[in-house]
């Protein structure tokens, strides 16, 4: 089968063989959805080797169980140990034993065929499309934010970053909350996706002044160096910084106004499924206007240059 | 008077007016203590111009409220407008017109006479003598770390740097949550003033990587660079990292692991006075250990030299 790989510091979409199902299945992919993560990896970010993806829809070709034969399935990308301490509470988020679908020890999404325990599999709502399906993933880790930050509908959120990420983050909060929430970003185009869902949002060279230390919670999803420093000016004291961005390298950062100011630093990264699979069947939420194309996954190498172009959201490719 | 003074990049010990008592309370310093935000400010942070020094004990000399006059004080050092949400609660901590002693706006401790608001004054207990009360502020600060992190007795707390203020932050959490806390710091000499009051001590080069994930909260009280990447490898997924010092410029952290390990960071600056004050009435913190001598305000410029040699736990200041 085809599949999108990173190997040797090298992208390149080869022939490798389908996997089997074993103890745990097989799904055939329908689309997939190139994520930063993805581009973050192809720039060493956690040393990771093999196929790419995470964020996907397929159909369950073989399984231990039957039942599960030929259903639509989008899948949580954490697979555990299934003993430790999480893993008996079920999640397996922080299994320190976990391999993570594309990210760690463990072939993605970016393919024809992946592989994935039962215990990760959902079954999607008919009425919920393809495109719209393979939102599950960062819809959900967008919907985690409110399992690290107290946020409710008296909160003053900022959302900075109004790539894919910031869109569903804002998204995710106004459905949750219905909480006052704000997207702050560069891109009027971008912006107007969630304006147009009736989310407040100011152009990053307009933010006033007046701002300042207005905000109860900022959700920095913008990834860029500024973000950080952008969102500390932003927060109140013993306000909450939410970091939803992964990316390689270091950042500075001015710690001392973390102390002064006694701001909360919380790192998120992965949700869970359900309550984002719910936004999508109820339809509260615009996922159809962040992708930009649909590409075949031959054309995978391209699709990740694509992908990293300024002024470009989601990129699907399809098997 | 006398008063150590940080003016135009300069440190000296000038003749400068008495303050007169108005509104506030003018206080005669007995011993004033050396911290290392004196130091930094002294490199520039908070681009403070003044009379240094924010720990102190002293006696009321002047003040509108005549019951005050004579009295033995210690007193917090924000000094808040009295009108916004915090200070209407009894916190001026983070209210954005404060002054603060020695560091924001007013002139500090490092002198023969004072002045603060008389709602900042707290009455020293006769069993406490002056050596002991001096340690007032910065043991406030450790006893702060439980407002900003939940730590009860089975929380297992890693506290980073041997210096004053990590020696006081294990005796305050032992004292308060009688918590499985452990000290890591890099001088035997001084990890033996914690060990004698029964907490756990870690040599730096003896750290086992076998403690790597294993704490709940970590508190960075080191102030050295590699303090906070050593915090985020002793802390499990979801743990605490507590940010104690102030220091000025930047630190570079790796945001990635904050993100995929869904760290929780900190900032904690000043506590509460009283709470400070029953533990040492208790007697239940060893703050004398950690005086390395008491020089005259005189000699104020190179008590500050010799507060900034390693090895150098408290300098005190006798006006």
């Amino acid at each position: 089968m085809k599949a999108l790989r990173f190997e040797n510091n090298q992208l390149s979409v080869a022939e490798v063989k389908v996997p089997r199902a074993s103890e745990e299945a097989v799904v055939r992919v329908l689309l997939s959805g190139v994520c930063n993560t993805d581009l973050e990896i192809a720039r060493g970010y956690a040393g990771f080797q093999g196929t790419l993806g995470h964020e996907f829809v397929g159909v369950v070709e073989d399984a231990p169980e039957q039942t599960l034969i030929g259903r639509r399935v989008v899948g949580e990308i954490n697979a555990g140990c299934g003993k430790c301490e999480g893993c008996a509470g079920g999640d397996a988020r922080h299994c320190p034993a976990r391999t993570v679908l594309g990210i760690v020890g463990r072939d993605g999404a970016h393919a024809e065929f992946l592989r994935l325990p039962i215990v990760n599999l959902l079954p999607v709502p008919d009425s919920v499309s393809d495109e719209r399906a393979v939102f599950t993933e960062p819809l959900a880790a967008a919907c985690g934010i409110i399992e690290r930050a107290r946020i409710d509908a008296n909160t003053r959120v900022a959302v900075i970053g109004d790539g894919k990420l910031g869109l569903l983050c804002v998204q995710a909060l106004k459905a949750q909350v219905g909480t006052g929430v704000t997207l702050i970003g560069k891109h009027q185009t971008k912006l107007a996706i969630a304006a147009r869902r009736g989310i407040e949002t100011i152009l990053l060279k307009q933010l006033s002044h007046s701002l300042k230390h207005c905000f109860d919670v900022v959700v920095e999803a913008s990834g860029a160096a500024g973000g950080f420093a952008l969102a500390l000016d932003l927060l109140r004291p013993r306000g909450t910084l939410v970091l939803k961005s992964t990316f390689s390298g270091t950042t500075s950062l001015d710690a001392a106004r973390i102390v002064v100011d006694e701001i909360n630093v919380v790192g998120s990264r992965c949700g869970r499924f359900a309550p984002a699979l719910e936004l999508l069947r109820q339809n509260t939420v615009d996922v159809e206007s962040l992708i930009n194309e649909t590409r075949p996954l031959a054309d995978g190498v391209a699709a990740l240059q694509r992908a990293a172009e300024s002024g470009v959201l989601k990129v699907l490719l399809r098997p």
